[in-house]
C-alpha cells in the first residue's frame, strides 16, 4: 500500500509544529521530552530522535520506525522512551500522535501524588477539551506510574496501566514527565494543552492550601 | 442599510488579532474561549466558530450569525456558548465586543469566591481602566455563576445577574472562565487585560495569605 | 540652541523599545503606564500620550512638552500623571529619562508594605544595577507613597519623598505601581529590570513564609 | 597552530544565541549575566564585555583573552566576574564554555539554601540531563558559595568548591547566581536548562511546604 505523502507531510510537519511550541513554552527543558506519529496507511511511526533540543525540531529529525520499533530511515538513536510509544500504540489502536512532556506542574503534581497513583481533577469546564467528555460534572483520574530506568518494566506497567483505565487520556511518570495522545496531532495537542492547564491550577490550588 | 465595509473589516480584523493575542499568553487552552463582534451598522454579529485552535485564527474563521444567533455565513458550527453573547448583546445595547476565556486565575479565583458569589477587587489604581470607574477607591465585583452543561439555564441566569448588576464589567463562570465586553474591540481587549492583570494580582494575595 | 536631531531620534526610537518591551512582559496592561525622555540640548520632554497599548508605540505617540508641561507638539491629551516626570525632572537634573509601569509584583508589594512606608530589598547581587551601587550589601529602599487622584497633592509628596531619599532609583505608589528613571534611556531601563526582578524575588520570598 | 575558523565561528555564533535565549527568559535582568567559550586549537577565551544587554548580544561583543586573562582582542572591559571562568576553565580542562546566569529561583533558592551550604535536588528524571548521570535515583548537590566583592577571594573559594566536589554542574553564588558549564555550548545550554527548571520544581515545593 502506498502511502498518502501528502497527508503524511501534514502529520509530520504539525508533530514539529507542536514539539516547537512546546519548546518555547519551557515543557521540554534540555532536549527532554519526545513526539510521535503514526501514518494511518502504513502504521509506520515517526518518532523524534534522541538528544535533540525541540526549538529546532524538522520532520529531518524524525525516525521511520515500524510498529515492533524497528529502524527503517534516519539518523540518529531512537530514545530510550520509543518502547512507551510502541505499547501505547499497539493497546490504544485509534491513537495517531503522541506527545511527552517534562513540565514544572507535571513533575511537582505527580511527584506529589505518586503514592496517592493518580491525579485527580474535576469540577473544571477544560475537561470538556478531553476526547468523549461533555461535562465539567466529570473527574479525570491520571494514574501516576512510579519512574524507573528499567524500560521493560516500564512497558509492561504501562500495558498494565492502560488496560485498567480504559478512559484515561494520560499516564503521568512520577518526578518525571506526562504522556498524552489523541487521534491525530490535533487532538494529541488539545488534550496536552487542557491537562497541562488542570495540573497548574489544581498545582496552585492545593500548594496554597498547604 | 449598507454596512460600512472597511469598519467592520477593522473590527473583525481586531478582533482576531486580540484573540491571537489570547492564545500567545495561555489564555485559550486547548481551543476553549471564544469572541465576538457586532457590526453598528447592521447589528450582525461575527463570532469565532468552535473548536478553533485561537492561535490560528482569521476573519475567515468567524461566523456571520443575526441577532437571534440564525447563522448567515461562515463555515463551521456556532459555539454552544452563543447564546451568552447574544444576551449581552441584547441587554448591553452599547456593547460592540465580547471576549471570553479560559485563565489559570480566573479558574483559580472563580471556583474559590462561587460559594461568595463573586470576586471583589478593590484600591487597585488598575480599576480605572474599567469604563466609567474614575479612582482606585472603587470596589469592582465580578459576580460567579455557577457552571453548567445547560445553556439555556445559563443564558436565563446571565440575564438575571445583568439586570442586577448594571455596573459590572465582566461575569465569571465558575471553573470556566470569564466573559468581558466593550463598546469596541479595543474597550473590551482594555477591560479583559485590566480583569485578568486583577484576577492574578488578587488571586496570588488571597492565597499566599491561607 | 539646535537640538541634535539623530540623538533625539535614537533616545526617542530607545524609549518606544523600552516601552514596547514593557507591552510584552504585561507590565503595562490595559493602556497603564507611561514614559518619557528629556532632551539633553532643549530640556523639552517627550512623553507618551495618554489611553494607547504600549505595545504598538512609535515616536509619533509622543507628545512634546516644555519643562512645565506646556504641551508644544503631538496629537492626543498628556497622560494625568504627567506632572509627576515633571517633578522627578525638575528635582533630579541629572536624570533624562523615566518609566511608569504596573506589574503584578509592585502592585502586590507596594499594597502589602504600603503601612511600613517602604519596600526594602537587602544582600542581592542584582542591587549592584542601580547607579552607584557596588556591592550586595547595601539596603535599597524604596519609597511607598499612598495612591491619590488629587494628582497636585501626589507632586507635592513626591517632592518631598525625593528630598527626603536622595538616593533612591525608584518610588512605588501603593496599589498602583513603579516609578523609576536614569540620566539615559538605558540606564532608566537598566533600573526597572533590576527594581522589578527584585521585587518578585522578595514578594515570593515574603509570602511563601505567609 | 591555526585555529579553525569555522568551528570558532560556530561555538560563538552558538554562544551569543544561548545569551538571547535567557535574556528573552528573563534570566541575565539589567545587563546581568555573562557567557564565555574556550576555542579547543588556541585555548583562549571569548566572553562577553561588561555592561551589556544580552539581548543584543553578537560576536563582536566578544572579548578574546588569553587563559590568564589578558586582553588581546576586542572592545570593552572583561567582567569583574571573568576571574572565576578562569578558574573554571583552569580546574576542569574538558570545559568549552560557561554560562552564569540571574534568575528568580536560582536568587531565591541559593539565598534560602546559603547557611546548609548546598542546593540539594533528588530523583527527578531530568536529572540525567545532567552529564554523567544515568538515573534519577541521584542527589546533586550543588554548592552555594557566600556572595562577596572580593573575587580574588571568591576565586580562592571556587577552586576549593571545584576541587571537593568533582562531579558537580554547577555552582551558586549565594542571592547571586549560577555558574554552570559544558564541553560544549550545547552541553552548558543543557545543564543551565536543566539546572534551572530543577531549581524552580525545587523552590516551588520547598516554599510550598513553608
Amino acid at each position: 500500500m502506498v502511502p498518502d505523502a501528502r497527508a503524511l507531510t501534514v502529520q509530520t510537519d504539525a508533530l514539529c509544529a507542536l514539539a516547537r511550541w512546546c519548546a518555547g513554552r519551557g515543557w521540554v527543558p534540555a532536549t527532554s521530552g519526545n513526539f510521535s506519529v503514526k501514518d494511518a496507511a502504513t502504521e509506520r511511526i515517526f518518532i523524534s530522535r534522541s538528544g535533540l533540543d525541540k526549538g529546532q525540531i524538522t520532520p529531518a529529525d524524525l525516525l521511520e520506525l515500524d510498529v515492533t520499533g524497528n529502524l527503517l530511515h534516519g539518523d540518529g538513536r531512537p530514545s530510550a522512551e520509543t518502547g512507551l510509544h510502541l505499547v501505547i500504540y499497539r493497546d490504544r489502536p485509534k491513537v495517531h500522535a503522541i506527545a511527552h512532556v517534562h513540565t514544572i506542574w507535571n513533575t511537582l503534581l505527580s511527584a506529589r501524588c505518586a503514592a496517592a497513583g493518580a491525579v485527580e481533577m474535576e469540577g473544571y469546564e477544560l475537561l470538556k477539551a478531553l476526547s468523549g467528555v461533555t461535562t465539567h460534572a466529570y473527574r479525570e483520574c491520571v494514574p501516576v506510574i512510579a519512574n524507573t530506568q528499567d524500560y521493560a518494566a516500564l512497558a509492561q506497567e504501562l500495558t498494565g496501566v492502560l488496560k485498567q483505565n480504559p478512559a484515561v487520556h494520560g499516564v503521568l511518570l512520577s518526578g518525571h514527565g506526562l504522556y498524552t495522545w489523541g487521534t491525530s496531532v490535533a487532538e494529541a495537542r488539545r488534550h496536552l494543552e487542557a491537562l497541562e492547564f488542570l495540573f497548574e491550577v489544581e498545582g496552585r490550588r492545593i500548594t496554597s492550601e498547604g
